[in-house]
């Protein structure tokens, strides 16, 4: 729709987004490009362009828009003008709500919680790092205080990386989950079987074969491209995706899986509708959407049988040396291994999910008061134990493995498991209705997967929650069901 | 020194200068990474970045600010706060006195000329182009008016560049340059020595030898880059310098002296004073100046016999089979290679200047109206035939070969020459002071040249004008004579 008030509010959305965008490209180049002596003068344009987004979504002006527009100033509001101001109003919310001087003390803590995080980390020092977390638990609350939600302030965070989302949500479809995987976990460890370790792979043909996977299932390096950085990860959106990798690893496929992951990333954004990239219409759905993308071509394509049969024969080329002596299905094992491990990062697919249960767990009852800061390594170690049946042999294999809650990022790791359901019952219906097909995968053909994820979940922008968008892609309510029945599909023949 | 009005100007500068080298990385990185597909967006950045950095010089603050501390009255300003209020003055003058709509008039222009400019070269069709040309002219001088310099338009223009200058100072210079340098050129050309030309190097090993030498000379890696881009370019300040090289040339040593060219702008920038770069205290003192510091190095000092002493091995190790039947003397030969040719950018050191005499002589005709747009083609190879003793077989080797005046940048060329000849009084001076010598050269020791030229002209920033510094350093008024000096000490002995 097009009004005097709404064109007004779309512009200024549009500069709000192009700042958003440079300091995208700032952080970007940050990992990929910065020289070492030069980080002064790059944190110096980070804060000046964070202050200008900062005042451009938060400039009055943009609150009159808003508010006039929800009365029906300028007439009704069709559904995706609807979209638009409901977005406009939490970013707008977000940035006049919390002071000033509040917003810089939790940078501030940010900055210093990661730096504590690292020291304690590589000392497997838990007691240094408490202070921290506890200021941290501390700051959410007041954050979610100032945003109106001081009585549930763990599903002010959860509802920060996926709109709608609370535990009263997510713990019954966790709890399932859970129940469901153990059984999965068990024939697996018990069966006996041991992928084989795979010889290094030389970097130069990592480079060649992560290139012409990620373009053959869809990436548009003409809007986009691949680096190498320490900690891979994307930025951009469709009209400039800029992803990255590391080869240096001593699993040979890890560059490449990391990749797909990334491409999952960078073909959602890329799907967005391209004129709306302005506004909430052209826009990622939240954290968990993200990841089911990632993971979706990550997992259920990138380790599937047809994949393989079109990407072997390729692998094997560019790698003749180190798979003269793998079999077929000694190489498919291997590719699909699993083996439960203390750290998440590491774990294969099917006991990561654990990994992210466990930490909802904690974070509930930290919020809850029901756990003390200084009782969380012994509750990690013994939910860890009950869960994934192992336990750490030092802090730093345990509580302080992850970076996340050193900034105050409380309520993001539950996003991780709700991608992995949503790409599991996303790509149920693409199997019930052939679109996903190991046959069209074995002639490396992906394009039926990549144009319904297009019509069914990227078009939509932020016009649904993440379970509106499940129901409207899949016809059912979010459910671990398929997930676990993807689970076993794939490795419970693998593994007997 | 410090007062409340002194501070705040500072805080404003900082603040613009941030955002102006947010837009030269955005520049960059549309050169070097920016996939084809995603133009649209960066030309939305670049304009949003464009228009905050032109709202932050030209706030109406600044020049409250600026007039106050013109009046003293915030008490009287020392020196460095009287350069750092005269270079403000200017640039909020620059940014305020040009009306909006004359701005957006002449950015249309530019980008339109560009493009009437390439398709005119393509064709060697003058006639399309000559209309650019003639409404470049007019916008030249109505910017000239409206900056107060409406009675000496070219003068504007040659002022912009280097701060001070102006055709009445050119003139004579230029004069007494293109006298001595006929003899010189006629004794090369007549000598019947021929350069030997050398076959074609890998890529590779020319990364490995230009990023060796730029080092070995003195550029800071840990606070700067090289990349790779179609047009050889540097952007940033001493605190992130990007400087950009292309190795798909016919001529084997061209990447490696455009990558010394270009860390000698470099060099300049690491060596302004890094606590300063918000300000004109820490910012190079103008375009003359600014060649003189590539030049020096890519000239005086990359084509010396003791330079090559130190890199001729290391050159013969990486290209053994290239080099197999070149003799040392064919090598230094081929490194200072004369040829009068018809296109500037191709020209060797002797006869470039003449090229730029060339420019200089049309464009005071053409801002006089002593010469018609129209007759441009015409003089331009009458010029070229007396200065150089050549003609051009068509436009496009003639009059169309720069992009320069296509998007109005008049008065640009002759700062190529002012700073050759800067260079060459600068290295007089070294070479009499012992500064600069081949037994240090020899030895792979460029410090002492670094260190002077820190000394005497990084160090002073903006404080001085191209004139005032070239006093200063060599404690001689600028002249041509140690330019003529250094190409006949340099040649002569090579061709005869």
């Amino acid at each position: 729709m097009t009004s005097a008030l709404y064109d007004e509010l779309i512009a200024k959305l549009r500069k709000a987004h192009v700042l958003g965008s440079v300091g995208d490209l700032l952080m970007w180049d940050e990992q990929v490009n910065l020289p070492a002596g030069s980080a002064e003068l790059r944190g110096e344009q980070q804060a000046v362009i964070a202050q200008l987004h900062h005042a451009a979504i938060s400039e009055p002006r943009v609150g009159e828009l808003v508010a006039g527009l929800e009365v029906g100033q300028d007439g009704p509001l069709d559904d995706d003008a609807r979209t638009v101001v409901r977005w406009a109003r939490r970013d707008h919310d977000r940035a006049t709500k919390l002071p000033p001087e509040f917003v810089r003390e939790k940078a501030e803590q940010g900055s210093r919680g990661f730096h504590a995080w690292a020291k304690a980390r590589a000392a497997s020092d838990f007691a240094s790092y408490a202070p921290v977390l506890a200021t941290n638990l501390e700051l959410a609350k007041r954050e979610a205080a100032y945003l109106g939600r001081g009585d549930s302030p763990y599903d002010y965070m959860l509802d920060k990386h996926d709109p709608g989302m609370s535990a009263a949500i997510i713990g019954p479809l966790f709890a399932e989950l859970a129940e469901g995987l153990a059984p999965i976990v068990r024939t697996i460890t018990s069966s006996g079987k041991t992928p084989r370790t795979l010889a290094p792979f030389p970097i130069e043909g990592q480079r060649t074969l992560l290139r012409e996977v990620t373009e053959r299932i869809g990436f548009d390096y003409t809007r986009g491209r691949m680096d190498v950085a320490l900690h891979p990860f994307s930025i951009g959106s469709g009209a400039d995706n800029r992803m990255t990798t590391r080869y240096d690893t001593p699993d040979p496929l890890d560059s490449l899986f990391s990749a797909i992951h990334e491409a999952g990333h960078g073909m959602y954004e890329q799907g967005l509708p391209r004129e709306h990239y302005h506004t909430a219409l052209g826009q990622a759905a939240g954290m968990g959407v993200h990841e089911s993308q990632s993971r979706l071509w990550e997992n259920q394509v990138g380790r599937s049988r047809g994949f393989w049969a079109f990407f072997e024969p390729r692998l094997r080329e560019l790698f003749p040396t180190q798979l003269a002596d793998v079999s077929s299905e000694e190489l498919y094992l291997a590719i699909n291994a699993v083996e439960p491990v203390v750290i998440r990062t590491a774990s294969d697919e099917v006991t990561y999910n654990l990994h992210v249960i466990l930490r909802f767990e904690i974070e509930q009852k930290l919020f809850s008061g029901e756990l003390a800061v200084a009782d969380l390594p012994a509750a990690w170690n013994a939910t860890l134990q009950r869960l994934v049946g192992l336990t750490p042999t030092s802090d730093k294999e345990g509580v302080l493995q992850d970076v996340h809650w050193s900034d105050g990022s409380f309520g993001y790791f539950p996003s991780y498991t709700l991608g992995n359901m949503v790409a599991a019952q996303l790509w149920a219906t693409m199997v019930e209705a052939k679109v996903a097909s190991d046959d069209d995968f074995a002639r490396g053909d992906f394009s039926k997967v990549l144009d319904w994820l297009h019509a069914n979940v990227h078009a939509r922008g932020k016009r649904d929650t993440l379970l509106e968008l499940v129901r409207r892609a899949t016809g059912r309510e979010l459910s671990p069901r398929y997930l676990l029945d993807y689970l076993r599909a794939r490795y419970l023949p693998l593994y007997t």
